[in-house]
């Protein structure tokens, strides 16, 4: 990954090679020994994004990293020495499967913001969120099995359900989250076609990537009509508590804690280098969510949950969500101004929380497609192709606001309305099928050379 | 788990409850709809005598928890420190998903010992070892598909493997580590039945739990049969660089870049508590295993990767591994005197470096069935059965001296004995039949009730 800093700007590789384009290295010898499940591998198209958008001169609207020089690196710092100079050989030591006791109850406080009672024996402490998912869909998931999952969706999960070898039918979203008849709709199709739907997917606040939230009158619809059709439903809510006008609403755990996979992260509202994210299941899912991830990784690490314990513990961390939720509404001001004002003829969603906003480009423009040339623009987003299982979603882009100051968002979306204008000069004089010569649009993978 | 510290001694129940008896709880809803693999899962023994074994007045000769009292904390604190302060916002933010760049090339260092010489982009930094095992079984193994391993194996390996739905054939091994001529045997039959073998899994230096180490001679004929099968070896060396009298040996992966992935780990030369391990890979397995790894956690602890770091660039570490060879040395001695003291009638290997010795008990005994007995006595140890994918072993017993002092090694293996001999009276008095009274060897999962 770090050889593609000499890649000229504009000639994007995957960043982590391309199990697609057997042609650009010797053939494995160990092709034919993978298991089936491991032929759907493919870079995402956010991570092959990655070496080229980090670049100083290109602004990134692209990846989902925090904004951390807010964090009081001083205090953390003291307290990270305390941590292994007075609890070195607990910290450096394994742990257990579950996760830390005071951690684990510590979440309860976190959760309690959103309407959750739990005991800390539901909560098993994971590497991130995304561990989480990766658990719960290896629980659940034989090949085949069917995932219900919003349209668009969070392109990490979409990884975890094709490396499952999932088929994922995507139900629409509108400015309310999920759609609650579209919903009923799709799983009475699965069922009357036989098909085993597993797990309904959904991230309910402030949605990656289409920042939309769920209202809190269809919340209990969702819960009746998956308890209903018998599917688990898993509650992905690592924005939760980054709304920037109003408290938290409940979550949908707090409205049914038998049928609801709650998953947890400490990456948005604290630091994702630790990687520490949880999740709360029902008892008998969780007695086997802590098996599989012991069969995982043995146990997670003690050294970054005492990190987060001791930050928990010692730090105003309900006034350090509070600092970041300016941060990021100050940002998600500036991206919307700055859509208004430069690309005026898209449309975009209005996020009350969160990192993202959801922009459907103007007619016959291709988001895909036009990504080289905007990074030659020196701006980068995520083309929309990336949330969706089935290749649709080319008309949109997802826009991140939560890493670049408000001055160089302003800047990016100003590049990034250039490039659209001039895309949709070609359009007007060519066509649509105009635009189509480069063959980016039928590639399978992160092909934007 | 924490609860279980109201549990009277003696009456060990399984840390993180048991799937295997649905009678002592309410039936789990979500039965029905659990993945073909998930059924698989279950407790490891080790887990499950973990709530008892760590008590304080229990001598546990049971984990392979290593020793940390003997790591710098105080320039160790320092450098936590000065890590947040100076490189916080790296250090708490997401990073590669192969992992860090300065790490990767440390670890060249290290495996130089070994004669190992790769390149930064052959490495994949891994959440432990466990997680480097969890990925390639993922990345190779479909249901049904065979693992060749060790007669007796890694208990965490097992569990993987049957978490993918492996099929585990187990080839023996003696003083100079598994048998060629054993391994041949086995592949050939296998191949004549028709079956697809995956991996070949080994741990070649100073074994878990067989104490024993792959004799220099014997490494190229492995690597030879492995070729010429057509299967993958999978190098689990976590314990390489832990010898008492000589220097490493050359590992596998030295003599065969193309057909070995190489996993090594933190976790026993260092610390276990930032879960880092990696893997050494040819270029097509290494590209699938990053996609498989961020698709499982995204990208490795960027807090714990630098911390590790730092402590290779600013601490000597190889005065480090030393000193933990002497202290391991020491009480590898104790153990042994005491074996000889205490357990006169009993067998067991000569570890020459790592956590562990293997111990056959004298005929009749049943290690499994004498647990409760021993914990009651106040030792524990793992029975030889955890480390079978079959069900023998029950004679066998793994002592492991990593983690007390020679001391409480010493009292360990003395109240172990006095157990013992009772049980052999026992035996005498009554027959092998007559031990056979409870029914925990015929059954399934750790009750040792």
């Amino acid at each position: 990954m770090d050889n593609d800093r000499t890649t000229p700007i504009g000639q994007v590789t995957p960043a982590t090679g391309s199990a697609a384009s057997p042609g650009v290295r010797p053939l494995d010898p160990w092709l034919s020994s993978y298991a089936a499940r491991t032929h759907g591998m493919r870079a995402s198209e956010i991570r092959a994004l990655f070496a080229v958008a980090n670049r100083p001169e290109v602004v990134s609207l692209a990846g989902g990293m925090p904004y951390l020089e807010g964090l009081p690196l001083q205090a953390l710092a003291e307290t990270a020495h305390e941590l292994v100079l007075r609890h070195g050989t607990t910290a450096l030591q394994y742990g257990s499967g579950q996760g830390d006791q005071t951690l684990r109850e510590q979440i309860l406080d976190i959760m309690r913001l959103e309407g959750i009672s739990a005991h800390p024996d539901d909560v098993v402490i994971t590497t991130g969120s995304q561990q989480g998912l990766d658990l719960v869909t290896r629980m659940f998931v034989d090949a085949g099995d069917v995932v219900v999952a919003e349209a668009p969706s969070y392109v990490g999960a979409l990884g975890v359900f094709r490396s499952y070898q999932a088929d994922v039918y995507h139900v629409p979203l509108d400015d309310a989250g999920i759609i609650p008849e579209a919903l009923e709709e799709t799983l009475t199709l699965l069922r009357s076609a036989g098909r085993r739907v597993k797990l309904i997917y959904t991230v309910p606040n402030f949605h990656n990537p289409a920042g939309v939230t769920l209202s809190l009158e269809r919340r209990p619809r969702i819960l009746e009509i998956a308890r209903r059709h018998g599917v688990l439903l898993v509650e992905d809510n690592p924005y939760g508590l980054l709304g920037f006008e109003s408290d938290p609403l409940p979550a949908m755990r707090s409205m049914d804690d038998e049928g609801v996979v709650y998953l947890g992260s400490f990456s948005k509202t604290f630091a994702p280098g630790y990687r520490v994210g949880w999740a709360v299941a029902p008892p008998g899912i969780r007695e086997k969510l802590v098996l599989a991830s012991e069969s995982a990784i043995l146990c997670p690490s003690n050294a970054s949950q005492l990190a987060i314990s001791s930050y928990l513990a010692k730090h105003d961390w309900q006034g350090q969500i509070k600092a970041f939720r300016e941060v990021y509404r100050e940002r998600r001001d500036a991206m919307l101004d700055a859509l208004a004002e430069y690309l005026p003829e898209a449309t975009w969603t209005v996020p009350g929380g969160g990192f993202y906003t959801w922009v459907k480009l103007p007619y016959g423009l291709d988001a895909r497609a036009m990504l080289p040339r905007a990074v030659h623009a020196l701006v980068a987003y995520v083309a929309g192709t990336a949330f969706y299982a089935d290749g649709q979603g080319s008309e949109y882009m997802r826009l991140s606001y939560c890493y670049p100051t408000p001055e160089r968002i302003r800047e990016g979306v100003r590049r990034l309305g250039t490039v659209v204008s001039e895309e949709a000069d070609l359009v007007k004089l060519f066509g649509v099928e105009g635009r189509h010569d480069e063959d980016a649009v039928d590639q399978p993978g992160p092909d934007v050379s």
